[in-house]
């Protein structure tokens, strides 16, 4: 199963948006993947890249999960966020949980990638992802790094794109070119992904000019990865990287960085563990946007909708009754059937459209969300510690 | 499957408490159950309860969901709480969501059930359960009304019990007996249950005098029906209803009351849709009551730690990342391993303790959550609107 780029019906990319092979790079930057043998299967799952301008900008968003793994911690604490040249990736283990040991191993491999690149390690972003709770085998990261950065080229977004995913059933990544500025991304998702701050690990890189990527990163970021719900959960370990190289010498067009999270973010609740349809669910008429928000939140979040989703149940009532969860002491006893758009929910397509109209003001708000069905369960009661 | 009346290692009732046959009521009772023809499966559907003693006092918990329905909202406006008589249940159609003829139907209904027995309506409670959305049929309740009449007899309240069942998998019912004091309850549960009021509907019956019964009640479903989560959800017909005959010129020893509703509580949680275990999750060391009940919620409604349960999977790592979601943009990275208690999670009891200390305060809280397995997406896929 793949949504494929730009097939979402809620995608709309500028007008002449080519897209090149996900593989290939914007210039300036290398990527690429090995493995490190921390994945019991043994596949790819050491990643990194590294821009090798002289004038990248950058951007970096980091989960706000009160248990933030040691990649997290250090990128907090350690980082030139603004200036970040490299990233070094493992998705075999999260290094959540891991106390001060899981810092240091955390620090030991970023400095190793760093060192391997010549780059000062305030430059370099680490990310994790995996199990929580379990001691890094450092050792073997450590090992593999030479290999990993002989692996660095400009057009390993593939192998990189392979080695960030752990639960994820297709590789998320794309390249676009526009007006003569490229943008690749690549991103990993599958469980505990909800709106507040969703990806697992989103990578972008682009060569054109951005003097000041960390709004443009931050309101991308609120209209794609903020608007998706797996299981309403936020992950120890989210992070979402924006490099920019300038080597195009021109300015970012608008609008294909904005396309491009979202369609990742679709992507991502596509894949939800085990999930076989995408919903959006948009609430009107709300008495303000954050009330707006929570109700979307609300009704993607309930399992009885999620699973008239996967059950093809256009059950109007779930919604209804979840939004009545949420507003909990308020007065929606107006509301009916004719409040709430349900009929997609009972037809055969793989992205379905709900909505429901409060009638209590002016403001509107949605979000996507996977549906919950026997794959979910036999990946989330199976995988194992 | 049933877990049997005080058998639950978490229930502690007073000693010498003896249990009856949950058939029979407390003297001034009457209580039955009939077909009405809501239910497409012609099972019992319509029940009702009534106290023929003069000096009933009661007390009346409704939902807080904000589309309540009809009957809860005719109860609200219309009812006085303190001195219910009678109730009378339907449990093919929530009637909810269903305006004004909704509200109009409800209280035909209940007029109709009123007028047999020849009380004031406003003494009378209502109280639906079943498909939300769907207009009440109101002719055929009102034509099997006078059998329901015939029905109701001291040892009806294993009638009623059956006629106010939904998707249970058993009747949840009790009648207990201590120091000259007889306590019967029955409840309904499964789907849309969460603490912040939690079970679907529960009538609790006794013959001790109690002159202020609604602080008693509230404390009481404080720790039981608002301990328990099953999928995060509240109804918008939740009730549970107290009455007392005062017949046994007694006051209500302490504790049998408590224990009755948690054992309750627990079978509703236990009946879960679909669920095959119940987990108590308690938080410790929290920086107030309320932070550590939101944590507790929150690890009781995660997607991830409920598969867990079901998977027999110890996984504590998940325990962590379900409060770190909880308290987003608090630190909770000195939790490790030995934070946690999920060792019962991998073994094979029906009635699992976990527990997490965030070592950031003194408070405590507990509840109590079913898995999420098969049954749950089976059961909830499939319930057609």
């Amino acid at each position: 199963m793949s949504t494929g780029f730009f097939r979402s019906r809620w995608v709309d990319p500028p007008a002449d948006t080519a897209l090149l092979d996900p593989g290939d790079l914007p210039e300036g930057f290398r990527a690429g993947g090995v493995a490190a043998g921390l994945k019991p299967d043994g596949g790819p799952d050491l990643g990194g890249i590294v821009c090798d301008a002289e004038s990248v900008t950058s951007a970096i968003l980091l989960t706000d999960n009160a248990a933030a793994a040691a990649p997290v911690q250090l990128c907090r604490n350690d980082l030139d966020g603004s200036a970040i040249k490299a990233a070094v990736v493992n998705s075999g283990n999260a290094n959540a949980a891991t106390g001060e040991q899981g810092l240091a191993d955390a620090r030991a491999f970023r400095d190793g990638f760093a060192s391997g690149l010549g780059l000062a390690p305030n430059l370099v972003a680490v990310a994790e992802t995996g199990v929580i709770g379990v001691p890094l085998q450092l050792g073997k990261l450590e090992a593999a790094l030479p290999s990993l950065i002989e692996s660095l080229s400009d057009s390993g977004a593939a192998g990189f794109t392979e080695a960030i995913m752990t639960t994820d059933r297709w590789p998320k990544s794309c390249t676009a070119e526009l007006g003569g500025v490229t943008l690749s991304a690549q991103a990993k998702g599958a469980g505990m992904i909800q709106p507040g701050f969703a990806t697992m690990l989103c990578f972008i890189q682009t060569d054109a000019v951005i003097p000041e990527p960390a709004e443009l990163l931050r309101s991308s970021v609120a209209e794609s990865f903020e608007r998706i719900t797996v299981d309403g959960q936020s992950s120890t370990n989210d992070t979402v990287l924006l490099q920019a190289s300038g080597a195009s010498g021109r300015e970012l067009p608008s609008g294909l960085l904005e396309a491009v999270t979202l369609q990742l973010a679709l992507e991502i609740v596509a894949d939800g563990e085990g999930a076989e349809r995408v919903g959006r669910v948009e609430v009107r008429g709300a008495a303000s946007v954050t009330e707006a928000e929570e109700v979307a939140r609300g009704i993607a979040n309930s399992l009885l909708v999620k699973t008239a989703l996967f059950g093809r149940d256009p059950n109007w009532g779930r919604i209804v009754q979840a939004a009545g969860t949420v507003l909990a002491g308020e007065d929606l006893t107006h509301l009916g059937p004719d409040s709430v758009e349900a009929d997609e929910l009972g037809e055969d397509g793989s992205e379905v459209e709900v909505a429901i109209d409060l009638a209590r003001g002016d403001e509107s708000r949605h979000c996507y969300f996977s549906d919950l069905g026997h794959g979910y369960v036999e990946i989330n009661a199976e995988y194992t510690t």
